[in-house]
């Protein structure tokens, strides 16, 4: 009997079946250190406990990238083993605040299949669901991915195709309980700039760049327990169409998040992710450099002290951002742009 | 006065004495999660405090290999600073489980001397016994090494070979009180293969690949503090036979043993190290890939939930091991194979 | 309105002015894996919780230098992002013992000013502390960095150059209450040489060497969340003078301070920095080796346990240091000596 894992196929995916993902994962302190030596963050509520408890909360919360790795990371084996392509994310929202010692599962539950023309591959939707040992939701969101099929022969499944909003809305967004910004100290955080003070269509350069190097991005893979083989097997990468391993999405988000910090210091909570796209692939040698755009500020229900903003964050390779480069006059992202991300965020609001 | 560690030389030892190691050394969650970071592991009762404690750990005890790397890495300044070689382990036995705060330190005893003819070097043979912070064994293993002589005109000693045995016995390996496999869940740990699945002569190709960088090994070197020189500069390493840093023999049985989670997911403990030979020497850029065979399946004292299996794997690099490489015609290793271990791991029983 | 941070310019300055910097830091025991992973350190009191305790520590603190990264780099973003070199140190005093779960911030006094003639830059002189989250000191220096002008028609201030010693005074170093040295253990620590042992005028070839890798260096100056642009981007520094990312001073110093352990094995503490430069700019791919010389050798104010030598750590790259490189017959630094380091060292007398 073969006892390795072969990954799912397009076949074996059924609509409303649930995958319980293997290898719950206590996230730590050690997680948090790693986490800063990969990306530098800055984000103050997540560096210092003090930040963090001086506005409600019991200590410094985790990244919420840090969780969504760890939660999207366990998927991997089941879902997207085989994966063509990752298509997109949407719906995303981080729920209740992870601290270190708590420890991390995954379930999914697919919900949408259709069978591609050409009857070789077809696209898998599923929403997964990030809990705590307390069986609270850390992270929430539906992700589709390009699988091939183990037998062309198989017959294809009605197609499903679930009904996906563009964004989360922002009372959907969640806030944690007892959560009270009055304790929150701009200078500390490092950044003046309040949600009063961004407006829709406002484009900010984040000027930084970061270089990437393949032992910090397979050490950040490893560290999510993330098994997807192009990321880490050279001698096979080797004989690819890149010739290189292929960097993990997520990695390039959170340095591109690490970077925004330079414009947008204030924006300490990551709450949704409402649509990614990975425009190009990135390799070890690349210089992450990013832009953002405000493309929506909201109110959040019954608070006066906190707001949100959506953003679109895009990420670069070796292309400064001065002139906010996104997609060429086809309409089509242009070859050194490798993220487009709509987010949003928490803010503080003026006292 | 020379105030440097010059280690010792082949002269510098005797049958019986004791050499009290440098550098006690508190682990953490820290260690752990660079052990995640560095070589991708999924066990499941080392990665979550909630399946260690679901089979009656305290915690999640800290990965077997990190504590032998610990141990073994203090050992280095003493014995095998000079050492030509790294010939051999034998009787290696994993003790009580450790935990992040436990403080390890280790001391070795000299069993065994026996000089070459050319009367250059010599073999030591060492027993090394790794101890908490309470005086308990945490590991105890004999290895021996050739080390050159200071002065090639010093008499040899009265050779000493110690008897050493080909493999831990069963019944002489460490389980852990209170341990009770009924609170092991088979869907969160990652693998539905029990010891029963197992039989003697199946040989298992664990698939994935891993490419080594230099950050990497030198990072997990430093972790263990072993200050073994081939490891690390490069500008002497350039002039010698390699020209390159050498890899730590136990990085490579680390990332083996995280590969071999692909097909022996439930082999939650390493219990004991029987043998282990060094074959290749591995550099950064070499990817890894291994494969298993059980060499024995035992029954424990007293256990029906819990059996041991008794493996040998290799590794190898640059080499995918669907065809179960090991060794040529003439009897030697082939060149890519870097590893040949021969260690018991545990693993439940169906219930 | 511009969001990011375009860094201090000099005409930004005042003298008196007070510089509270951002992001507090709580640091932990990731951090203190980090620092091992990344430099190899072996100082006993920090490696393990029963060294530290047996003197009269609570836990095993912090090392040194790691606190004192972390103190630094909170001050780049205001102090150094628009600095074209970094010119010196001055009166250094390490304070109060910092614990895993300490969070530490900066604030700084401009105690300085002085325009070069050219009219284009200027030198400014910080004084820069470290506080925990009790307030306690951690850590108060100088240093002084020339910094470009904005705007060269701007009028230059009143000159104003500090008066700041050769050295700290041995009286005036910080010794935590409660330290007994009485405890302290010389075969575990790793060397049996004492305050004693040591004479002015000594010089130790420390012998090994440590090639840097970028995601190394990168690693550990993101863990401090220095911004320093210079380190990070090779895209940017391919165009620039040297074609090549500049390591951070502070992780030469920490490599020279790990690689000083064989040779001052008991030098637990690093007291105070009196004096350093960064002699010659640092690479990736460099071996640094290392050599000390004893400067002073002081008692301390009501301590028979405990003395103080004053150091000079010399780090150089891509050459041993059997020789004891230094200085030219011209008077300059030889090219590849990267560090002279100042330092006062605790260490225990004999009982």
């Amino acid at each position: 009997m073969n006892k390795t894992n072969p990954g799912h196929f397009f076949e074996d995916f059924s609509l409303g079946q649930e995958l319980v993902h293997a290898t719950p994962r206590t996230v730590t302190e050690g997680d948090v250190a790693l986490y800063c030596a990969l990306y530098g963050s800055r984000f103050a509520v997540q560096s210092a406990a003090s930040m963090a408890m001086a506005i409600g909360y019991e200590d410094a919360p985790l990244d919420d990238l840090l969780v969504f790795h760890v939660v999207f990371g366990k998927t991997v084996p089941d879902v997207s083993l085989n994966a063509v392509a990752n298509l997109g994310y949407a719906r995303g929202r981080m729920g209740v605040p992870v601290y270190a010692g708590d420890t991390l599962r995954t379930v999914s539950r697919v919900i949408g299949l259709k069978e591609n023309s050409n009857g070789k591959t077809g696209v898998v939707y599923v929403n997964s669901v990030g809990l705590n040992q307390n069986d609270e939701v850390v992270a929430d969101y539906c992700r589709w991915v390009m699988v091939n099929k183990r037998d062309a022969s198989h017959p294809a499944p009605d197609p499903e195709i679930p009904d996906l909003p563009d964004r989360v809305a922002p009372e959907d967004l969640y806030v944690s309980d007892g959560l009270d910004m009055s304790g929150y100290d701009t200078t500390l955080a490092g950044s003046p700039h309040l949600w009063e003070d961004y407006a829709v269509g406002e484009r900010i350069d984040h000027m930084d760049g970061m270089t990437i190097e393949e032992a910090e991005h397979m050490m950040a893979t490893r560290l999510w327990q993330n098994t997807a083989k192009v990321h880490f097997n050279q001698f096979e990468q080797a004989k690819g169409r890149f010739g290189k391993r292929l960097i993990y999405g997520g990695h390039v988000i959170s340095l591109a998040r690490a970077l925004s910090f330079n414009g947008l210091g204030n924006a300490f909570r990551l709450a949704a992710i409402n649509a990614g796209t990975h425009c190009n692939p990135t390799f070890a040698g690349d210089t992450i450099h990013a832009w953002s755009e405000v493309l929506e500020t909201s109110s959040l229900p019954d608070r006066e002290d906190l707001g949100a903003l959506r953003l679109r964050t895009v990420a670069t390779k070796d292309l400064p951002c001065t002139d906010f480069p996104l997609k060429g006059e086809d309409g089509k992202y242009l070859p050194n742009v490798v993220l487009d991300l709509d987010y949003w965020v928490l803010i503080p609001r003026e006292g």
